[in-house]
């Protein structure tokens, strides 16, 4: 393919991007396919030969579009938001066309000062403290991992290396492996599966603390914990927040957890992974008070700031913890870099390679404007709330907990079982996509207010959806002593498979 | 930003990379910048209100591009090559524009599936054993990781939780943490920083046990060491073989490895991260005899086959070993999916997300053919062994060790310190960027054929880049007495510092 050839291929693609969006209400949000349509479809073999890529249009359109699930689509409620925007694709384009893997400051000097430059305008976007950033005096900075969970497993280790240096400081003679064997992880069990999974990767033991009802984790419970543990000769050494809980959107008081594990040595992380978007709305930062106490935040941009996966936005407090944990020297990687204000992110990560991420931040920050960012995040929580209403003025519902941001969690009063039913018609119609969840050991589905094209009456028609299949549901099973009889028996058994 | 200016913004961008590609040569592969340059050049701040397309495109000419480091420069002989095509770029537009995260089946059933197929192919152009493919009864599978570090760390936490499952089904009184403590990963000395940095970050104790003269790590070095540790008591559990280092492209010979491996139920990886592409050419297969002792296989189509960044191959022959060690279950995660042959992915990897990465490799797969990648891979090692016969005219230089693949590290017979010395000149002057090695102790250039642009004429010009410096830097020191001091003298310093 010569650049000529380029350019018809990629300007297609623009044109065949913007109609899909352009026309994205018009398509079901779930495809109707079944496991292997695709593996079925498809020749056994790559091509022996090059083709035109007329033919990959073609076959984009004809076979990969009929079995994607839209995440773009105003009718998409499942899980929180995939970033996405037209500054973002563009942006990748860009750091495409340049190619560059910027692991040393040579390697490609802007690749990483474009990621300091953009990591700061983000941090004093959020509000955060002037010393998780590169440009105030200490040792402060941003870094873009590829995921929220990389980020907890990256505080995870840095805070396992941390406590064996410091601890074998204290007495010499400690043995590091054993000291490893004790060092103990909490985290909520309204945690993200992924915090679970880096206790798992990390090999830390991690406790999942019992939430209080409404979903946070309390100091109490953590300072509990970690007395316990001690008293068991166990050593606590990471404790995640969760701000914005994947199942309920419920927030972690930081301002309790903070002081007690700045008592215990213990690193604290946060993460914000879909919620911290919010925060550059200084009217959301009340909920991260105690923002202070913390040595590593994590949200996502790739979420609910529209820049495309992956873009994950983690600070730290001491970014010379990084560099101890994780940087191992070769000849090859030599910089001829001094100035040590410039981060050699190789030693901010778990990879070696890293692309070029900051430009989609770039792109995304400067077509928005910080303006355009508030906008997108107070649409989607004002819609939220409008949902809310529609869902409360009817008195089949229940929406519960009380909705934060974007997510709104509601069930029918006939009990999990209708819920549940509810939820698994909706998605076989392939209209609408939501997920479900718990709240205080019922069955709840969730609806999240994702995409960015989204109006008000987008969210009038997924509502009429979902009140035609509960009006089917419920057709029949009317009044109060058949819903509660029915919630009773109910409840128990579907929830007992989850958490 | 609505969808004619995307249309507008993306088209722009797309002439703006093929104007870029097409004008390559014209730039210093190195960028004339100092360590804070575009720090000092952005504001401080995000802009408040939105900004037009044509102020980034603007500042991405005037202010990206002048602190890039260009390697898709046909004057980049630095590293390895670093992926990226035009195939590979509007398949990224499309996996953007859809924006979807495939963690599971009905995520997007496209996303997974095509991953599926991909690798199917992949697998088939390398010749992998069939077992390592989806397509075969097994449960063998390939899975797209974010790269070659990420693939080595995953199989270092697989093959720990395998040894420990293992171990205390034979003595269920074993304390598993006292077994990770025992664990021993080995791999060769000439191992990539990546590969050292997943023993610290897995937990577990690596030894980079020694390569022979010829960068090889032997079966006989690795039983050594297996019976050394049994003796004291630990428990070899990880091994990974290089195929085609990063210092001078030496290749482990499996063949003596696997079943030394096999035998001590060892888990062994292969690391074929810029080489592996070169299988697709049934010539080099031979470079990866003993293959089917191997229990997970990695290599980066972003490296050598023209895919952008992040795109690293890797195949197990049992992908159920991946699932228990990975598996954390969540409601909001439920599948509808009951095919077992269609992998959920989430649990083959580190991560919960995951973007649509086989696009880009579908595209680059079908654009190019296998044809087209075979001939841009010999192309690469047939311009490597004509610039070998260039640097074996000249008898100031020696090529060591024999050249493999599309990398060709040589010196001055002056010595260490003069080797360095043209390298730094040659980086300084911006025209050539290449990076150091050693080998047998001495100092060496390492020039990569990395460019997918590359022909015959762009060799003759770094040649003669590195031929003027060579002469300006040899006059005056003629005479073999001098240069044989000269070198005597100045290798030790040098290399202390190296590997």
């Amino acid at each position: 393919m010569d650049s000529q050839q380029f350019r018809d291929f990629g300007k297609a693609a623009i044109d065949l991007v913007a109609d899909y969006i352009d026309n994205i209400r018009t398509r079901d949000v779930l495809p109707s396919v079944e496991p292997g349509y695709l593996v079925d479809s498809l020749p056994e073999n790559a091509p022996e030969q090059p083709e035109e890529w007329q033919e990959v249009i073609k076959d984009f359109t004809e076979l990969i579009l009929p079995g994607t699930t839209h995440w773009t689509s105003p009718r998409f409620h499942a899980f929180f938001p995939s970033g996405s925007s037209y500054a973002s694709i563009v942006g990748n384009i860009l750091a495409d066309g340049l190619g560059v893997i910027g692991f040393s400051w040579l390697a490609s000097p802007a690749c990483t000062e474009l990621e300091v430059v953009t990591m700061n305008w983000l941090g004093k976007l959020l509000g955060l403290p002037e010393e998780f950033l590169n440009c105030s005096p200490g040792r402060g900075g941003g870094v873009i991992q590829g995921s929220a969970s990389e980020a907890t497993l990256v505080g995870l280790l840095v805070s396992k290396d941390k406590a064996v240096r410091r601890l074998t400081k204290i007495n010499p003679s400690l043995d590091e492996a054993e000291i490893k064997n004790k060092l103990v992880a909490y985290t909520s069990d309204q945690c993200n599966s992924s915090v679970e999974k880096a206790g798992s990767l990390g090999s830390m033991r991690m406790r999942l603390l019992k939430a209080d009802s409404d979903g946070r984790l309390r100091g109490a419970t953590l300072k509990k914990a970690f007395d316990e543990d001690i008293a068991q000769g166990l050593i606590p050494c990471y404790v995640v927040a969760n701000l914005g809980t994947t199942g309920i959107c419920s927030f972690d008081p930081l301002y309790e957890l903070g002081p007690i594990c700045n008592e215990y040595n213990a690193w604290l992380h946060v993460d914000a992974a879909y919620a911290g978007s919010a925060f550059i709305c200084p009217e959301y930062r009340h909920l991260m008070k105690g923002i202070e106490y913390v040595d590593s935040f994590d949200f996502n941009p790739h979420k609910w700031m529209n820049v495309n996966f992956d873009c994950s936005a983690m600070w730290v407090k001491d970014s010379s913890e990084l560099v101890k944990a994780f940087d191992i020297q070769r000849i090859y990687l030599d910089d001829i870099k001094t100035d040590t204000k410039i981060p050699d992110y190789r030693h901010w990560q778990m990879p070696l390679g890293r692309r070029f991420r900051a430009m989609k931040l770039w792109t995304v920050l400067r077509i928005y404007g910080a303006e355009g960012l508030r906008k997108h995040i107070r649409n989607h929580i004002n819609l939220a709330q409008y949902f809310t209403k529609l869902v409360r003025n009817d008195d089949r519902f229940i929406v519960e907990p009380e909705p934060l941001m974007g997510l709104v969690c509601f069930r029918l009063k006939g009990g999990d079982k209708i819920t549940k039913k509810l939820l698994d018609n909706l998605v076989k119609s392939k209209k609408l996509y939501m997920v479900a969840a718990t709240y205080r050991g019922r069955y709840i589905i969730r609806f999240a207010v994702c995409s960015r094209m989204i109006v008000k009456e987008d969210i009038d028609v997924s509502w009429s959806f979902i009140k035609q299949e509960a009006d089917v549901l419920c057709n029949g099973i009317q009044g109060k002593t058949k819903i509660a009889a029915l919630e009773h028996i109910e409840t128990v058994t579907i929830c007992e498979k989850s958490k």
